[in-house]
């Protein structure tokens, strides 16, 4: 439901890849493989969804398996960093429909160190730093993905700064210069100007000369959105953003960004200029509890834009979808993947992280975001958490182990360790 | 319905000129002023559309009336040429909502002199070279226009190619560069390719490197819209274009223009590339015979591509309504037609004319459109047509004048006769 996520693959790929990244023992074992790691056994931490639900239902659990054998075209990478995204708000109560059923490992993105690589993978060598994107499975600490998403980090990006591109910026690259083509003197309306995407719009507009920038978000986050960049910053909690824009620019906007879906899209719609475009990435707006809400789904639902072409024609006005996890197109990735590094470069965009948490503490990412308390974006740690960095408030210990010993799949020889999270 | 439309006005400006351009009896006597043309009447040919229905309620008439008083920043025009497109067919069957109800003059463009400038117009001067571009009304000798509305012509332009270029070019170049964003390696799908928008299309295609262009018509055009630049030229009456374009571009198209509507724009959506734009900006499968066919119409409407934007998301595609009849920014307009009258100048867009009639001919002409024989625009020309140039499948006088003396406006002080039209 929501454009936050990572792209599918090429078919041929989708198969493999729809089981989580890291799945030795189905590899076949004739197969290219990584000589130097064979027989040592690999122990890694990883986030499972059990079950849809609330926030308890994401366990941290330790898996032990044998060392993966790598297909040709493939790499093991062990990850640094990993990207929260509402699509894993939305995965975690059943709503996205690209994420594979329970037990699974959800995470699109990730940013890490090359272990090992197989063969017929001519770009990557053991120990580059890399991005990664994947459909599902990124949270964990060691991943087996194609080598064709994994992108290489220019030396002054951090982990965390690499595990905050992918999803965020290709949505908001996609959306502002393929579908809608901003240009010199257009205006922009983004929801969640606070959030990851948010973020990575404002600052993509400002790549073109005199673009102007609504953004809504609540007052607290102002101060940081206009520093970033928003022209115009609105609070849709105590305004009428509808009214706050016509009062700025009587004649509307150019380009509508909408991750709400529901009611809000037909108010963006209404906003539109002639010749505009109204692009819906997401449907925030279902998401109301920690689980699924019936209620929110169904108004979001009703409220959902519907349009024939003959009404499209008098008002003038272009009317797109963007997901991203349904984009299968490995080249327009890469090569998109490949202009927003070289932005990264010139330093005309860098992620704003709002804050990172330790496998441990998924439950007070999760938090944070569905609280939209974040500005910008919330990174996942695979690393255990040192007991120097545990916060005051949360006193008790963090190795809370509860050692169990279940196979997540019964075609896997691992065993699994459940990890109490931090609550 | 069809987007080969002229632009609708400013609001202030829209009443006026929702009348017939000529209407000098209601101009208010105290504004400005062509004070050498004061007291001579004026007579000119007019052709009024005097019903709904077939090619007969279109009727040549001969208007005589004082000298208009012209308003602030108006200028009188003496018509050489105008242009016919299909919203005259649709208008002529009452299907076209923006034309006023008749008696009405239709007429979207046209090029002319200047006879005579209201005051406040400084950069226009009688003896001036204009196209013009009105809601209608340029079906006639003599139209008093907003300046604003008005173009200069280069010096190498014919009146014909002026009065060819404003609704099919506008239409284009809005779609092709303000909607659709076409850019090089990109191909597009345009049907009707041999009529004006086709032609338009297909020229400004080609002022982008390396851009792929399907063109729907039937065979004996290909020849020509081939020269005229179009890559494929499919020939939809014995063909599914649908097929023929996959067996071309297994993944369809990045931009479908589409003036039919009804299952053909379903076609053209299933044809889109992720990340592809469908651009609709008529409905010519309304027309089949010379009235209004209600079960056309019907099959039409219910065969309308209707979306909500959960399909548009999973898709990833863009869904937009042309229709340049509905533009109101003066400002876009005007700014587009320069941009037009550059790329003129440079030698990179000609209008093709595919044929000229005079007056008196406008059943051939409307018929030549119906039937779908035309290789690009086709043209009407005011001057009353010469003896030698009457075809000779055509014996009957030319001059078989009608004289009626009927108040076309109970409002206007003027007299009109009829003229029987060739037929």
């Amino acid at each position: 439901m929501s454009g936050e996520e990572a792209p599918t693959l090429q078919p041929e790929q989708e198969k493999k890849l729809d089981d989580p990244p890291l799945d030795a023992s189905q590899a076949p074992q004739e197969s290219g493989s990584s000589p130097a790691a064979e027989e040592k056994p690999l122990s890694f931490r990883s986030l499972v969804l059990t079950g849809y639900g609330g926030y308890d239902k994401v366990k941290l659990q330790v898996k032990t398996q044998k060392q993966p054998q790598l297909e040709a075209g493939e790499v093991l990478v062990h990850v640094k960093a990993c990207g929260l995204n509402f699509a894993e708000l939305l995965g975690r109560q059943g709503l996205y429909e690209l994420l594979p059923a329970p037990p699974v490992t959800m995470g699109m993105e990730g940013s890490g160190v090359i272990e090992a690589v197989g063969e017929d993978v001519k770009d990557r060598k053991v120990g580059d730093r890399v991005i990664v994107l994947s459909r599902s499975g990124m949270w964990q600490e060691m991943v087996v993905v194609s080598a064709n998403l994994t992108f290489p980090m220019p030396e002054q990006m951090s982990f965390e700064e690499g595990a905050a591109i992918p999803v965020n910026y290709l949505t908001a690259y996609m959306m502002l210069f393929e579908m809608a083509n901003v240009r010199p003197g257009k205006s922009v309306l983004i929801h969640m100007a606070a959030g990851g995407v948010g973020f990575a719009v404002t600052q993509l507009c400002q790549t073109v000369p005199d673009v102007t920038v609504f953004g809504t978000a609540s007052a607290p986050k102002h101060e940081t959105i206009a520093q970033g960049g928003v022209t115009h910053p609105i609070d849709y909690r105590t305004k009428d953003y509808v009214e706050e824009i016509r009062k700025i620019s009587p004649k509307g906007v150019d380009i509508v960004l909408d991750p709400l879906g529901g009611s809000d899209t037909q108010k963006g719609f209404s906003l539109l200029k002639p010749l505009g475009t109204l692009i819906v990435f997401g449907a925030a707006n279902c998401v109301t509890g920690q689980k699924k809400n019936l209620l929110a789904m169904a108004k979001t639902w009703y409220n959902q834009l519907s349009l024939n072409t003959l009404k499209l024609m008098q008002s003038n006005k272009a009317v797109c979808g963007f997901h991203l996890g349904y984009i299968t197109d490995e080249q327009l990735i890469s090569r998109t993947m490949f202009k927003l590094l070289e932005l990264y470069g010139q330093g005309k965009i860098k992620p704003r992280i709002d804050s990172c948490y330790h496998f441990e503490e998924v439950t007070d990412a999760f938090r944070r975001m569905h609280e939209r308390q974040n500005i910008g974006k919330i990174i996942l740690l695979p690393e255990a958490k040192k007991e120097e960095e545990k916060p005051k408030s949360s006193p008790e210990p963090i190795e809370n182990v509860e050692k169990t010993e279940a196979a997540v799949n019964d075609k896997k020889e691992e065993t699994t360790e459940e990890v109490k999270a931090e609550d």
